[in-house]
Parts: C-alpha cells; sequence; structure tokens
C-alpha cells in the first residue's frame, strides 16, 4: 500500500471514529459484567481499578469466593488509600462442602456490597465472583438489580463470573464474554503465583 | 436441595478439581494471549501485572499502539519501583495516518521488547495490543515467536489486541477470547476517566 492510499483509508477510518466518538455523550456510571469460562475476569476488574484509582478515584472490592488473603492483587493493593478490599469468601462451594455457611457469607458480603451502592464516596465498585451466588441461588438478583438502580449515577460497578443472572444482564451497559480457547493449566502448567492468584 | 446432598455433590465435585490439579505439575513461564473485539484484554494485562508485583516480582509494559501519558494506568503504575512502563505509540493508525511513523515506532518498541524477553530479571512483560503491529504488516511475527521461545523459562508474557497473529496462537499456552457482547459507547454513554483511559 502506498503512503498516500494509507492516509486516505486512514483519514475515512478516522471520520467515521470521530462521528461514534460525537453521538457519546451521556455522562454517567456504568455496570460492566464480565461473564464467560476464559480467564482474565477479575484480572480485567482489577486492571480497570487501578486505572480509575489512577485518576484519584476512590475504589472497594468485595471478593464474594475468594477466602485467601495471600493473593498476589490483595497483597497489591491492600495499602492503598483510596480502597477498601473485602475479602468475604470462604473458598469455592467444593472446598466449604458447607451450604448454610456459604449463604451467611453471600449475605454478610451482600449487606457490605449495598451499604457501598448508597455511598457516592465510591467511584468504582468489583463485586468479584458474585455471579455464582446467583447460580447457587445464595442471594436472590432482585434486590441487587434494585440496589445497582438505585445507586449514585456515577458510581461504575463491574461485576464478575462465569455465568451471569439475566436481571443483571438485562440492566447492564457493557458485556463482556471471555472465552476459554486454551489453557495452560490443561496443558499440564501448573497454577503459579502472579498470574493464577 | 438438602444439605447433605449439597455436601455429597460438592465433594465429588472437590475430587475431580483435585484430580485435575494433581495433573498440572509443570511449573515455567506461559504466554498468554488476550484477543477479541470486547472490552476488558489491556485492563485484564494489567490486573495481571498487578498479581505479580504483589508477589514480588518485577514487570514491564510495552504500549504499542496508545501514545498518551494521562491514562489512569500509567498515573497508577508508574512510580512502581519493579516496573518499567514504555509509551511507545503515536496513537491509532488512524490517528497518526503517517504509515512510516508507524512502522519506524513499531520497530523501536520491538526492539525494546526483545531486550526484556532476554532478560531473566522480569518476570511479567506485557506486550499491550502489539497484535495490530502484525495485523497491519508493520511487525513481522517470526522473529517475535522466535524471541517469545528463547525466552528464560521463568517468564510469562502477555500479548493483547483484537486479531492475534497465527503464528503467536500457535505458541501461546493460554488464549482468552474477550467478545464484546454490549458496550456502553454504542448505548450513547461517552468514554470516562477509570473505565475507558
Amino acid at each position: 500500500m502506498s503512503d498516500s492510499n494509507h492516509q486516505n483509508r486512514m483519514q475515512r477510518k478516522k471520520e467515521v471514529v470521530d462521528e461514534r466518538i460525537s453521538r457519546a455523550t451521556e455522562e454517567r456510571g456504568v455496570l460492566i459484567l464480565l461473564k464467560g469460562n476464559g480467564k482474565g475476569k477479575s484480572s480485567s476488574a482489577l486492571g480497570t481499578l487501578a486505572r480509575s484509582l489512577g485518576h484519584g478515584q476512590k475504589g472497594a472490592v468485595i471478593q464474594f469466593i475468594k477466602g485467601r488473603r495471600e493473593t498476589g492483587e490483595y497483597l497489591f493493593f491492600r495499602d492503598h488509600p483510596r480502597l477498601d478490599w473485602h475479602i468475604m469468601g470462604q473458598g469455592f462451594t467444593w472446598e466449604t462442602q458447607d451450604r448454610e455457611r456459604d449463604i451467611q457469607a453471600a449475605e454478610t458480603a451482600w449487606e457490605i456490597a449495598k451499604g457501598l451502592l448508597e455511598d457516592p464516596a465510591y467511584n468504582i465498585i468489583v463485586l468479584d465472583e458474585m455471579s455464582y451466588m446467583f447460580k447457587y441461588g445464595y442471594l436472590d438478583p432482585v434486590p441487587v438489580v434494585e440496589a445497582l438502580k438505585r445507586r449514585p449515577a456515577h458510581q461504575n460497578v463491574i461485576i464478575t463470573g462465569r455465568t451471569m443472572a439475566q436481571p443483571l444482564q438485562e440492566i447492564a451497559d457493557t458485556i463482556s464474554t471471555v472465552q476459554d480457547e486454551r489453557h495452560a493449566f490443561r496443558g499440564g502448567v501448573k497454577a503459579q503465583a502472579g498470574i493464577e492468584y
């Protein structure tokens, strides 16, 4: 391709992109759902959190399943002055094997989340692996949807988890599905610090 | 479901999971590709980077397209003592409209990346939006694949971008495809600090 052809094509592309940008004018917080069976949902939420903190915003993370305090993400983020980090989980359901305890943990986590969703001081809230709470019937999605609808207008919320409850999908602004096309674990590589936890 | 049924099901699930974990014994760095048209690829790479830094590891980021220094991610990560951050891009091709300058920037970025891929001090390297370099023909994937194959055995590498060059996919350990199911931008919401940049 000649340089001038390249320039002409890119100029046309720029016009299309600029036109789209000019149509997106609404300024408000968004609800982002990260679902699917692929690696990178919680990581993506944490990367967006870092971006938000970089702009001086205030954030919170609630981990609904993970119960460990030795994860790299916790070690990295825990001392940040504008971030609250709540480890509410007890591990995966097949680790706890205790339905009553799982439900109790889910309800306690949701109480904290509800408080955050009413607090305009928070710019971004990550509800990590919350979707499993609906899948296992530990939480009812209806009051969660109501709290999300009532939240402060500027507040961004990210919810992660493999399968996402339908009522949440109905009110989401952005939905990304992370598909597992290949995973090192199936290739025999052990989970490692810095990648999986 | 009764509590004892739940416990039995979860015990069986735990056995399946434990068996899978026992088969994954290899310890080495992995090549992760994050592709697809959905939101969350670069964010995911940055979240994994945070996790890695949390474990005391050393990292580097090379941004092949982004040229701005006011992004939340740069503001957040730039002062980290165990992280190098290289902003090598000049913006999207339709912004620069200058093929020669784009190619020059790509080659300079690749020279830096090559040096990192030879340096065992780095545990994790993020090559952000590198895939566009192959798509536009700015870089040849063959020497990139060779450098990736030769890298230190413990080194993790994450490459992001919409479409991924086939030779990279052939040697990758993990591939996640992020699919755009819905995006706030198309719903009329303006790109905002802390979410898009």
